[in-house]
């Protein structure tokens, strides 16, 4: 799927048009057919507003094919047959394809226990997502009534959509479907940024191992050079950002005491707004450390 | 072994008071032989220290044997045969009776290497140690030539020596064996001592799982009733605390976000002088927190 | 006015107890002649509450009486008429004999717009106050009607009565009528408490010049060998506590900028609550600092 | 003296160029006379380093007339008689032009002390001083030796030369003579940044009053619009930053003590490095504050 511009997109032919964003909505075409016809757009948020819009408009049935037009997550079976190419990618950002036996057990269980109620699949953008972020939002979903699920799963077919269409399609104006994770490293015992600091960012889950995100080392500045998350949503979960903040005091002569008071630094922290910028930021000495939730 | 007295070894007959204190130094009752005679003492600081000077004083042969009649650390042939119940005490203090396979196999090298090197037991005084610490301290000795090593198992023999005796033996003044790990929690989003926070603190291991010490809740002045650890010596290693602050905010109606930015935060330091007084507090509110060393 | 005890109080003839205890308030023996006749006393709390609910019970006519036996605050023509030595002692405490021109005029207006309103003079225990806090109560009791300020006055009154009692009295109780100011200094840049930091504790004010209310050196515990306000109210108000950290640093040869970045920090703080315990404590390093208020 | 640009400079005639540039150097048109010969330049830095290298390889007498061509600082005759307007303009940055009558004789005494040693006044660049860092100075160079302080001046000269070739020319390139000083407030309260939040910059002063340098609001981001100083050096010397977050608080309808705990926060620090980035952010609760030197 390679990226296309937004202007090659209003100047190329309908069959052309619906051939790019055919699967933006999965397996839901004739989403693309309806915005073809509104070409030009001005911008991608204008393209997306009128998939949006045809999708809310459909008749209900409709929005029901589009709704059971999507897998379950993490689903062993329909796996092994094949997802499109979008799905896949997106269950595996969340780590959908590499599940400990007590996670596959608990998103089997979600599924069955969702379909049977509702009648079609449990839906959530999971590039927003972490695995325990999943399991708890349909603890939340699950004593809804139909209605209600069918908008919900609605709204989160959007944000899928959004998020596919901005890995697809390059256009002047962005949809504001990015967040922002970052940190820095004051070391108030010099008065200077901490530059050289390793630092690992670890994914928590209640039920598998964690799983390291990211790791950096600070520059200069006490920044990392690349933001920790970036370019995509943060999705909402449970983290652990450790600092390796021992070796760094010892490499500077400062006197510690052995083993040093502060070595490795966790700071355990959740994200909520994935479209947010977070920013936690770590002020240490090699006796002391402060943390905030900065933006 | 039950407590006795000062008072009653002042005036217990010789046959009484090497049976009390036959086994402060492992298996040398010629120790105490040595202190009955130089009774009585104005304190129990005065008997150890008589007690110390008669090992410092003794041949160099006397104080081999004094190093060889201590078992190994971990040794399951040795624990299956019996110990000497200070020694069974003391080494399941530090968790060696109940080790993950990896944790046996280092205890197994430590003990082998060093009895290879210098012709006697490697000797720590383990109420003093974690498993972690012990293996890093083998680590720093193995390197000594045997006269150095002499001298510190001696040392580590009357640590072990005094932190028996302040067991066995009541008295208006005490050995500085004794060490105190407190916290404090001050919730500086109302201003007042966070009351009712659940608390662990966790030991921590490189090579087997984590340990809970000791669980604990916070009272009114955000203190614990009692110290984490306190009445022995604080063991050298690496510990976690925490705090479940996610709850504490929730049930006092603090607005948060979902999932709460901070829910359990763990403070991961390290204690390196087993009798000092360290004191760890956490100053939070539902988006920040700081940490240091206090005393 | 030397100090005695409440066995004496007990024991003594009752022409000898309302001797005593004659201007525990003000000009008005009435009320120690009702508590002779109640001893014994098992306490001072005991005796406080009997001398206040005489006055609770006393018909309308006396407590005006009582209320209007008290001074105007910084009058300078009733004080070189001479006032009794304890209203003399209690506005002095207050800085009332000391005041700018400005402060003067402030008072004078205050006690002729209260009296003016209300014909009686505007009662306020000065020892729980400072200038500017008294000037701030009466701000905000000139709207009340009389009946409000008859009831707030003999609430100061019996105040201003339990603090004389206090002075005078010794007991195995105690009223509930001191508060407590502590600081606490902790170098997060060597992870020790900081000794030696000299401290000045200002009293701040809004008409006339701050005045220093003590002065004092860290111990080797970081703390002030004395609370920095004890053994009495903390007078409401607004105060500044000054650290010399620069010169600190300097003599422990840590590397500062210059001039040095933190030399003299002030901390500016409000007290509420006279008879609490405010702990501001101060967590340093030649870059950063920090404060909460503690307990 | 209106802006002039790089390309103009590099274009006009050998007079033109003398007379816009002929008092860079206070007095000593023959700096710009031989720059003149040099054009054209890359950059203003180039032109300044050209006009640095002919002053430091004149002949000694030269730069002695060029050091005695600067007026003395705060000097009423020489004021009343008239400066340069570049003098005039720097002495004012610093607020020479209204001294307190101790800084007036303060001055006085520097300006004869330093004159009746070395035989040339006292030169420093005031633009990046303040009145106390200028007295400061002044001790810390009248011990030298002449040679030493004709050094030492030159160095100030071309300091002031480079300010005002900054001031008086567009390039493309800049010289590095502009510092920045900012702050932040975060309310770690509500974990966010703290909007609408009055601020006060003051320079603190040994002998004179202490002067408000800017007042500024922080803004959505917790900071403010403009840098606190920008665009110039930041002086050296002693300053407080005054943030009005008793008002921010209890607009908010947090629930505060009263009068509140925290009112108006006072930070005292000191600038030592003109030239650079300091940043001197709050992070704040109405019962807790925390400062560090950022970057």
């Amino acid at each position: 799927m390679s990226q296309t511009t937004l202007a090659e997109l209003n100047a190329c032919t309908r069959t052309e048009f619906i051939a790019a964003l055919g699967n933006i909505f999965e397996y839901s075409p004739w989403i693309a057919e309806q915005a073809a016809s509104a070409r030009p757009f001005v911008g991608i948020g204008a393209l997306f507003e009128t998939m949006k819009t045809a999708v809310e408009r459909a008749p209900a049935e409709l929005r029901l094919a589009l709704i059971k037009a999507h897998p379950d997550l993490a689903d062993k079976t329909q796996r092994a047959a094949g997802l499109t190419a979008e799905s896949d990618a997106e269950q595996n950002s969340a780590g959908l394809d590499r599940l400990s036996d007590a996670e596959y057990d608990a998103f089997e269980r979600v599924n069955n226990a969702y379909r049977s109620k509702f009648g079609f699949p449990y839906i959530v953008s999971v590039r927003r997502q972490t695995k325990d972020s999943i399991l708890r939002d349909f603890e939340r979903r699950l004593p809804n009534d139909v209605n209600t699920e069918m908008q919900t799963s609605v709204g989160e077919i959007c944000r899928i959509a959004a998020l596919r269409l901005d890995q697809l399609v390059g256009a002047d104006d962005r949809l504001q479907v990015h967040g922002r994770l970052s940190t820095h490293v004051l070391d108030t015992h010099s008065g200077k940024p901490a530059a050289g600091i390793a630092i690992e960012l670890i994914e928590l889950s209640a039920l598998g191992a964690a799983r390291v995100v990211t790791r950096a080392i600070t520059n200069a500045d006490g920044r990392t050079d690349q933001p920790l998350i970036g370019g995509r949503p943060v999705p909402i979960g449970r983290y652990e950002l450790i600092f390796n903040v021992g070796k760094y005091f010892a490499e500077r002569q400062v006197q510690l005491s052995d083993p040093p008071f502060l070595d490795q630094i966790p700071l355990r922290f959740a994200v909520s707004e994935p479209e947010g910028h977070l920013h936690v930021p770590l002020l240490v000495t090699p006796w002391s450390y402060a943390t905030y939730r900065g933006s």
